[in-house]
């Protein structure tokens, strides 16, 4: 399983047969994953460029810059990327009101699996979704 | 974007053409992110099963109980699921010597990308790869 990826310092993020490499969004302050999505190289080099988030909509099929609609940017504070750089961790500062999601949650992950159906862990909403979309 | 998956309560994992989905698995502790991995229908039922997180391998084509040959086993505390089901976060608590990395290191995110290089924020490693496997 060792690979010469695992120790280098030279950054070769592996993306896959579609151009996409995952990425974990999580809260810069305190850890919290507040979501995941692709990056494809453009993608990738806007969000160092501009130091904002951007992403590779799958659903869309386009360079998505998160919060474009919503406003609800992510300033990207530090990329990090795993042993076979083949996924990314971005810790971000949330922008606007602070919901990476777009329920209007300020994370994506806010149902926990419990005997098979799904509890809510958070139903604070930061904004109504039917007045952003 | 609104999707009924969004506010049900019902888990509906919604596996990838492949009978995939990545899961995301943070410390229950401190919600450091350890790793980051696929698993298929099976896998996500042995871990809740067991309480014994495993993934499918696709390196290997095989199933993959996570600490097999290293013990550095991930006990499954909670099971979240995003907002259209098709990303995964595992709080785990990690057993053994709390490397989940094959590196030996805490976790597989050890690198900071910095100027296009990579920077280590992590080199500590808690078991020689050598030596495991």
């Amino acid at each position: 399983m060792a690979s010469d990826l695992d120790e280098t310092d030279a950054f070769r993020p592996r993306f896959d047969s579609d151009g996409l490499i995952p990425a974990i969004v999580t809260d810069a302050g305190d850890g919290t994953v507040l979501m995941f999505a692709y990056m494809n190289a453009e993608a990738l080099r806007l969000t160092q460029e501009t130091g904002i988030v951007h992403f590779w909509s799958r659903s869309r099929a386009r360079l998505w810059k998160k919060g474009e609609t919503s406003g609800e940017t992510l300033k990207a504070v530090e990329i990090l990327t795993d042993c076979d750089q083949d996924v990314l961790q971005v810790k971000a500062t949330p922008q606007g009101r602070g919901a990476a999601c777009h329920t209007g949650r300020r994370s994506c992950f806010y149902r926990r699996v419990e005997n098979g159906a799904l509890v809510f862990v958070d139903d604070a909403r930061l904004f109504d979704p039917g007045d952003v979309y």
